[in-house]
């Protein structure tokens, strides 16, 4: 079987082949071709420890596995991150171990691609405002990722901590775009699209600070009780997913289904978009927002990417068990 | 992380050392000290195969992780196993993957540990006829376990298809003892411990069929609808299991229970009876059966003391993620 490194990753997998991968995936599991499997998230009882799996089965493409890992927040204190993952890819055919892949770098892409996708086929053609919400480590990938998909002009942004503002001014500098750091209010008012990538459980940005026209990535919410915007604004957005299922249960819509301002049959997989199944905004005027929950099948296919890249470039050791 | 093959695994973990990580594994399980996290099983549509893990942490012996894989009926077709399995153990203070391990032998060798204990703490010390009730690969492995906890004299067995029974008397020549092929009533009425170890759906032995005093270990149950003896036998023996919720729902019990006959009440994790928290066999004339469903906890220990026992040989691969 192939082993594939961190370092490797980093390497191979670029914003360009992972959006491809992505945009792909989420086409086939809205086509019925690609499903998720159910996931395993438990707190161990040690070391504050999340723990888990996300796994599923890509037929189209040929790609079984899982992601594991979880979260560990005493580990930066011994120099490691918190977030740890590993994907493991198994021959569909014959169930044998395929490839091993590290899975911290690949997490990180694959979400910043998974809110490109959506920035491609939902933001208005004429985006120029970028807004960020949430300075965490992410964000940089957020934005790397989101700047490739409009002619944006500048970039502003807001973080609970502004000392940690900063990581957005270098990365708009490394993009050649000027950054400012505003209000929630000159968030809502000034962006064309919005990216909220935090690990909030409490109501951010609220209805009446949105307007007309833009796009929303949310990006932070992946549990029960987190919550990035206000439900008001979900209930008045046209939305978007990569999996329904989550989306209306642990992703940002789960608070408007649970009081009642949407149903689930309110909310389209963005592969539907990708596919030409749904067309996607309609008008200038439309506030469209995409609910990046997080599955499997994102993890899978990006790993499946660098085993492929990285066998054929030379960089996959291979074993054998 | 450590990376250890098959060949290294038969090398490494024997009958002994198994038995002991497992007796040790249940009895974590039964002091709360060890716990398994939901099973993910699916068809997922290709090669007929049923694909999925098991998992779970053990505190009491820091170990984390899951056993990935599952069945591919067209794998024999090819020359592999249709059974793969693979083991990955994570550190459980960091979230690090720590080991991969083949889980094919592994497998075998924990299926026939858990029975080889509920032996040793439940068949009557004078067993001196040992029976089996199938003849397939795992056979093999359960008998060669089973023999080492009690001065059997002989072994019986029966089997759907004669044509394997080959397969018993092989492996009963190899410990030295004989072997007879048998009818069921025979079975039941001369055999001091039954093995049973098929993939049957209906009931094969019947409650009239055995004897008072007799210890039953049916492993071959670990699906909703299998079943290996009949109902009324379940319920006519004083019943333990690796894990009461699985015993109940997918193993041996689940038809006892559907039927109303028992409740999960009746049933006691063998590891109190390790733990000396429950008696086990009370009298010569209690028929005792352990339900041996699998669970994702035996499989890391039995990996746990293949990475470690691997590592201070030296023959186990490091590789770097």
């Amino acid at each position: 079987m192939l082993v594939v490194s961190e370092e490797t990753c980093r390497k191979v997998v670029t914003r360009e082949n992972a959006f491809t991968a992505i945009e792909g995936v989420f086409a086939a599991m809205a086509a019925g071709e690609a499903c998720n499997f159910p996931v395993i998230r438990e707190a161990i009882g040690n070391a504050d420890a999340l723990y888990g799996f996300k796994s599923g089965f890509d037929r189209k493409n040929g790609v079984l596995g899982l992601k594991s890992g979880g979260y560990w927040p005493g580990n930066e204190k011994r120099g490691l991150t918190n977030h740890q993952s590993t994907v493991f890819l198994f021959d569909p055919d014959t169930g044998r171990p395929h490839a091993m892949v590290g899975g911290n770098y690949l997490t990180a892409i694959r979400t910043a691609a998974a809110s490109a996708v959506s920035i491609r086929h939902l933001a208005r053609k004429d985006a120029k405002v970028l807004g960020m919400l949430g300075a965490g480590f992410q964000s940089a990938f957020q934005m790397r990722a989101a700047a490739e998909q409009r002619d944006f002009e500048r970039v502003i942004g807001w973080n609970l901590h502004p000392e940690m503002l900063p990581r957005l001014a270098e990365t708009a500098a490394e993009l050649g775009l000027p950054f400012e750091p505003v209000s929630l209010d000159r968030l809502g008012a000034e962006a064309d699209v919005i990216i909220t990538i935090t690990s909030s459980f409490e109501p951010i940005l609220m209805r009446g600070q949105v307007k007309p026209g833009t796009h929303l990535a949310c990006m932070g919410t992946d549990t029960k009780g987190k919550q990035e915007v206000d439900a008001e604004l979900v209930a008045a957005a046209t939305l978007f997913t990569d999996e329904v299922a989550q989306s209306a249960s642990i992703g940002e819509c789960q608070h408007a289904v649970a009081q009642g301002l949407i149903d689930k049959a309110d909310i389209t997989p963005v592969g539907a978009v990708v596919n030409g199944k749904h067309p996607g905004r309609t008008h200038d005027d439309e506030i469209t927002l995409f609910d990046g929950t997080g599955v499997g099948l994102q993890d899978l296919a990006v790993a499946a990417l660098a085993a492929e890249a990285a066998r054929s470039a030379g960089l996959a050791a291979e074993i054998d068990l």
